[in-house]
């Protein structure tokens, strides 16, 4: 065992993986120093976090929530005299400030949980100074799985997926498989039988499993967010009803699991979807109790089960090789005798088949898919498009890449004569231009 | 990959678990060539196997069938004169030639798939040669569980188990882990964070899972032979039904898995029954596709599915640790839309709870609860107990032996001092004890 404490910065403290990573965390203060944290709007929750573990740093959205925060502190200082119980936290805010917590020399690893395109920047940065990552903002392999990854590699960082699928995959791969360093044909880059036959990614289905296609058009924001097995944000259950929740997992696995390394420069649309599809399968289980699992090409299928309770994936990323002892309840197999697995629906789904769709077009289809899908949520939130037309403008967006990749590709990268140029710069000129291209397409919707 | 061939040696040819072993190697004779095979009564499946594989050795079981094979084998050499189509098998005969064929210096792995007490000395045999052993044969460690791991250990023999089961348990458990070597709290000896909580057993319930309990009493041999998911022969079949067949994989786990390590020299019956109960538990699993499992510390738990096909472990044992392409259906989960998970009925089923008294009891219990069951599995077949007195009949015998254990002790080891000594003579005097304690106990009921 280490008798060094890893110390730990946690981007998005203040959310739902980072309050479940706190969780974990709380029964392993002998392993682990949170070193730094980071919120946006909770300010009262991160002040919580500093009472409670005195981070060295605490990185809020802009001055203002720093001033906040910081008085906060500053009284909470005042009433408290006993020196040992005085709250030391400096108070940073902004983007370079999520990113220096992220590159700190100090810290041994990252949990990246912010949301959104927001955690692109300081999750790259984590990857160019080889950081061990712990990975739960999915973003950063949708926009940017192909940059991400090279600098995972580039570095060698240590990558560990934190989603319950993606955790269960990783947990059924061969334990030598390294995030970013093998692909599944490949593994330990010496062995070639591992005998990987494909991904099993399982799918609640959604609150809408049993509705009729048909009624799908009329649903509301509340049915939407009302799923039925995890509690989530409202972004993310309205992906799990529309299951894009499942389309981004799949871009996510193709780049975790060097899937990309399997194809070929030559392979065509076509070639590229026969592989994927054939690679990547997406089995609905209503019951969330099997997180996902491998296919081998002997007959034999490993998958990972558990109570369907973040904790667990968390857990095991924090104790990686080992694993931890968790205070969760365990699986109770005679409350789950019924375990269902039903082929996915893709004509009432249809957002399933975006993902196959955007990885085969390649170049900056997903991250395009991925900004696309934020607006069309965004009005569908305001009641300004319908449930069903969340795919429709998705997949009008995609489409339209497709058809004009060329020219976009150059304009996303200035002009340089290499279109599979991605760096920051030219994924977010691509998520911008997917924003405004989605309300384009909104406005001729209504 | 090796250039080298391995040579194997397939105990138990012509049986279930020999046939379906020779129908993956099929798929792969460029890496193993079938160096010797051993066959019962089925002389002319062995002569069959002679012809297409031409092995160095083939042995049967005395000098009747030994003719009779060589004459086949002669016969079949005149009729084709082309000398590359000759067979040039030598024919053996014997428990000696057994045990020659398992210790063979050219023999790199061993296929034990013989059925009952007959496989135990020629696998002990390859144990003590430190082979690679493939065991299907789980009266080896049923009966002699502390001698034959003590062999593997000593002579560092590579044990993997076919019993599809324990070979699941055995995918589900750290890469690292050898049957011999570690137990499930001291993983490659350096490890001690793996974290298994326990293993999780499953059972397919029988053909009698949802009958009555009182009408057990008056089932049928062909009633209890009707297995719902997989074709076994007569006697594993009954064990199945009974579910003595369930109570052997306890008993057999335990010594594979390194349960016995667990265990202090000064538990009590009482500390060891709590132990054990923790730490195998079964699980009904009418279906038969997920085939086992393990459930760690930290709330996840991995298990092993498949079709209900031996050739899936068997091919994993074979290409261990790497994985063969099998040609066998993949499993297709959508036809397993209801996996379920019961809890076992043990007023139903009791021989259940025998394993775990038999391992409580320590040292020659396991032997002489499957010598009893042998006994009464064929008294039964032949008609002269019911059903429920497989039970009642095994139940007795080892109670006998608890309360008398002292005394039977010394008696099976020759009055030595330590009544822990097990050697193969120890084995084969209580395992007669045993059957001839189980007639007496028959003749009394009727």
């Amino acid at each position: 065992m280490n008798s060094k404490l890893q110390n730990i910065t946690i981007l998005g403290a203040t959310g739902s993986i980072g309050t479940s990573t706190l969780n974990v965390l709380r029964l392993h203060l002998d392993k682990y120093k949170i070193y730094a944290v980071s919120g946006k709007s909770q300010i009262t929750k991160l002040f919580d976090i500093c009472k409670e573990f005195n981070p060295i740093f605490a990185v809020v959205l802009d001055i203002t929530s720093q001033e906040k925060l910081q008085n906060l502190i500053t009284n909470y200082n005042a009433e408290n005299n006993n020196s040992n119980e005085k709250i030391t936290t400096k108070i940073l805010f902004g983007n370079d400030a999520l990113c220096q917590i992220a590159m700190d020399k100090n810290v041994d690893v990252v949990m990246a949980a912010l949301v959104g395109a927001a955690g692109l920047q300081p999750t790259l940065a984590a990857a160019e100074v080889g950081k061990k990552i712990l990975l739960a903002n999915k973003e950063v392999l949708v926009m940017a799985g192909e940059l991400f990854m090279q600098t995972v590699r580039k570095h060698k960082a240590i990558l560990l997926p934190v989603d319950s699928e993606h955790n269960a995959i990783f947990q059924s791969l061969p334990k030598g498989f390294k995030c970013g360093f093998d692909d599944l044909e490949n593994i330990d880059n010496n062995k070639i039988e591992n005998g990987i036959k494909q991904i099993l990614l399982t799918a609640s289905g959604g609150p809408f499993l049993h509705k009729d296609i048909h009624d799908l058009q009329n649903v509301s924001v509340e049915q939407a967010c009302n799923h039925p097995n995890w509690k989530m944000g409202k972004k993310v259950s309205i992906d799990s009803a529309t299951m894009m929740n499942k389309c981004l997992e799949i871009i996510e696995a193709f780049w975790l699991f060097g899937i990309n390394d399997l194809l070929k420069n030559d392979d065509s649309y076509e070639q590229i979807l026969a592989k994927i599809t054939n690679y990547i399968k997406v089995i609905i289980h209503p019951q969330s109790v099997v997180h996902s699992g491998v296919q081998y090409v002997d007959g034999s299928v490993i998958m990972q089960l558990s109570q369907p309770n973040m904790q667990v994936p968390i857990s095991y990323c924090l104790s990686y090789p080992n694993r931890f002892a968790s205070d969760i309840d365990f699986l109770d197999f005679f409350k789950y005798n019924n375990l269902q697995f039903i082929q996915p629906n893709t004509q009432k789904f249809p957002c399933i088949k975006l993902a196959y769709e955007a990885l085969a077009i390649r170049n900056f289809a997903g991250n395009i898919l991925n900004a696309a899908n934020e607006i069309s949520i965004n009005y569908f939130i305001n009641k300004q498009i319908k449930f069903t037309e969340i795919y429709t403008i998705n997949s009008q967006v995609l489409n339209y890449y497709k058809q004009n990749a060329n020219i976009l590709n150059q304009q996303f990268t200035n002009n340089t004569s290499d279109d599979n140029l991605q760096n920051l710069e030219s994924i977010l000129n691509a998520d911008k231009w997917a924003r405004s291209k989605a309300e384009e397409f909104i406005q001729i919707l209504n």
